[in-house]
């Protein structure tokens, strides 16, 4: 592996099957049965040119549950940066005071440019229009351990995206990830004028898996294994794309209705997050809150697993983990949430 | 005790009882003499969507002193929660990442809806006009504390309430927890129109306590134990209000004066802090720095205790303290503080 | 030593030497060979009335590394201070939460009135055009260390300080420092106006050190050490001192031309950083990055083991470093930065 992840195109197979084998591994320690202290020592930089509190809480918790420290930073600039430091100098200086560097910033390419000017460890936690590989990371793993729990597998399932597939990076992604396991069938449902782009498309089934676009959800779902559905955000919108969607805007929700009629009782539900939930949205229904094929929020709990194995496999510690590990002390409840019950 | 700290009107007796012994225990560590690793692992969401540097370096230090690692946030806004994100989810989201949170808010009620949707424990840190339990809780602790050392009992004590105590969540949320105690006296001095609200007077006299209501502090004071102060803060006056005030603010300001010429050599004052110490601020005075009645600084280092109590206590690992502790290794100067020397 | 580290004048050749010779013993935890936990369970408040990733990361990750837990605060204004309170109350609440604290203030003369109620360890990390004395020490380690490195010594050397000497607070503390050491040769080049004070020239000769004052870098300097240089900030001048520069400005600029023609192979470089990397910014070139005597990012990581030595002084727990040391378990690049090979 890299010594960097800027992006999951330089993930190979094995790669991704690692850091999987890795996050498993995490499991005790993320859901706090037990404590390491591996990386105790360690600094992180936690760079967020740009607000994300989950995936700033997120990275950070995941490098405390290794016993590190972090040093966080928000803001849309950096006081050095606005007097006209340059990345390659801030990249740098950071590399003198930290292990390893997270960073999240507007711009497409900057991660990958602060990269270039250190050894250290460098995650993309998000460059605009670009990458957020570590979310990707965190899909695949959820599927994965979803299948799992349910007797499913990889190969041959029926997976849907839907929603905003032309901007929302996390579907690109995930389905780059998707595309380096056994054929599946992945089926594509957008507005018109938000379809996945072509060159996806094209590389997906260029490596051996079956492609379905739809322009509405009104079909049958019944042998479907996830819905992974992203908000359509109105903004994006030409006058006339509105127009078209004014009718159509139903088609695109799911929701219990939704789930309940087209889809079974093993159909997991999943999402980016964070969800709009005001009223007309065009995002993830609220109604199917507290059901047990709700997958959204587990899906955020494994990021710091995921996130944990990321630290662990670039900073070498990966077959370090169970050597140290001590149960935790203090309480954990049984029921971290409370809406997800599991089937 | 309930999985979280919302409210002072959920602490029995016994609950209150047992958070001071806990906060007791921990004196020894919140004094730097000794150092535990109980909560090594452990990460606290300490999530401030109001600014408030005092209250949220407290709860993080009172948590870095337990072993445990904290997440800051502060921000009038998540950026996820612009997006559209409800409690719930946010809620829900940062279960998966932390061990407790504690949270501050302007909106009254914002906290109990937060903790509402999540098993791990919530402390509410002020959520606007309502609540801010571990204030009271420090209040009640520091008013305990200095009554053992000067050999003084809470049954019985004379205890004076002056200032705003109309819109003063401190001296209310103070006035419910000393209700719980046995029958002491309550001297109530605000200005007209910023009085105790009636129910929480009746509270208070219904439990057996005797209340008095006075409209200035020129008085005998002798026996009085404790003054506890508050800001009158004169944009919450009418017009009407401004006038009358005028002739009376000497009347509400508590000084080396009105401790000398009124008060004993063992009243004590207290104040939930900041103070304003601009000009003609209407607070208390900066003429009693130095003076060991002073305990304004005593009452906030107790936070410290207090809050490490709290959360020992919600994450159930109040009897484990003294299992591990280790003397402190760095140097910790005599008296911390410069003016508060003791009686 | 005094509690605290304010002012470079406070600092005797003999606590100078300490600090240096204490940094040099934290260089394995600093270059993370070696892990400490000498300051387990100490807090340090990281207070930052102004912005400054870089020193605020810098104090932040030092004290990590000696295995303490940091609360930062970055703001313009602390919440409490806005509502009236003094420097002194805010002051002496901080000592009740942290075992040390690091201030960067706007205003001269602030953190002395902030330390002054205090006898925690107050350290200032930059009050306006005032002290910033832990970059002071930061330089002078750097050039010692490069001076060994190359088989050098301070008594007799060439130092040559160029740029804005009249407002840059580093090129003052820094003179202030290197003039308790045997008598060296020090060039100061400064553009018309931007003249380093007087007052210092003489306390520098007083000392014994011989001071050449030039307008321009168009000189030999094949014997030279070091060249300290300062950006130029063009705000800082008046009407008519921009009509003098713009003819002059090439003569203050430090690049790889000057270096080769003028200076030695062991002629080093350094700068406070940050530096203005935007085209006509007249500030160190970056076309001497990868070139070895370009010692500036060497300088920032320096930042590490002198403010650790700072920290372990202050709070006497510099002679336990060694006592329990463990190796790193993570994986450290070789090196660290891509651009500053050695000699």
């Amino acid at each position: 592996m890299s010594p960097h992840l800027l992006s999951v195109d330089s993930l190979s197979r094995d790669s991704v099957d690692h850091l999987l084998r890795v996050a498993a591994r995490m499991e005790p320690i993320a859901s706090r049965r037990q404590v390491t202290r591996v990386l105790e020592g360690a600094v992180l930089g936690n760079l967020f040119f740009e607000a994300s509190t989950r995936t700033r809480v997120s990275f950070n918790a995941a490098f405390c549950r290794l016993g590190g420290s972090v040093c966080d930073t928000t803001g849309f600039t950096f006081s050095s940066m606005a007097k006209g430091e340059s990345l390659y100098d801030t990249s740098r200086v950071m590399s003198g005071y930290c292990d390893a560097i997270v960073m999240r910033h507007p711009e497409q390419g900057s991660v990958a440019e602060f990269a270039a000017a250190t050894h250290v460890p460098v995650i993309n936690g998000g460059d605009g229009p670009g990458e957020h590989p570590s979310q990707a990371l965190l899909d695949l793993y959820t599927i994965d351990k979803e299948f799992t729990r349910l007797g499913k597998s990889l190969a041959g399932a029926h997976i849907l995206l839907t929603g905003d597939l032309k901007y929302g990076r996390t579907v690109h992604s995930l389905i780059k990830l998707l595309s380096l396991y056994d054929p599946m069938r992945l089926t594509l449902v957008a507005p018109p004028g938000l379809e996945m782009p072509s060159h996806l498309i094209d590389l997906v089934a260029s490596r051996g898996h079956r492609v379905e676009l739809r322009d509405s959800l009104a079909s049958d779902f019944s042998d479907l294994d996830v819905v992974y559905t992203t908000r359509i955000q109105k903004e994006r919108f030409t006058e006339e794309m509105s127009e078209n969607f004014a009718g159509l805007s139903q088609d695109f929700t799911v929701d219990r209705t939704f789930l309940d009629a087209r889809c079974s009782d093993t159909t997991i539900v999943m999402h980016p997050l964070p969800r709009d939930s005001r009223p007309g949205a065009n995002d993830l229904n609220v109604d199917l809150n507290g059901d047990p094929r709700l997958a959204i929020f587990r899906q955020t709990d494994n990021g710091i697993p995921v996130r944990m194995a990321i630290f662990a496999t670039l900073l070498r510690v990966d077959d370090q983990i169970e050597r140290d590990l001590r149960p935790v002390r203090w309480f954990v409840p049984e029921r971290v949430g409370v809406d997800d019950a599991h089937f």
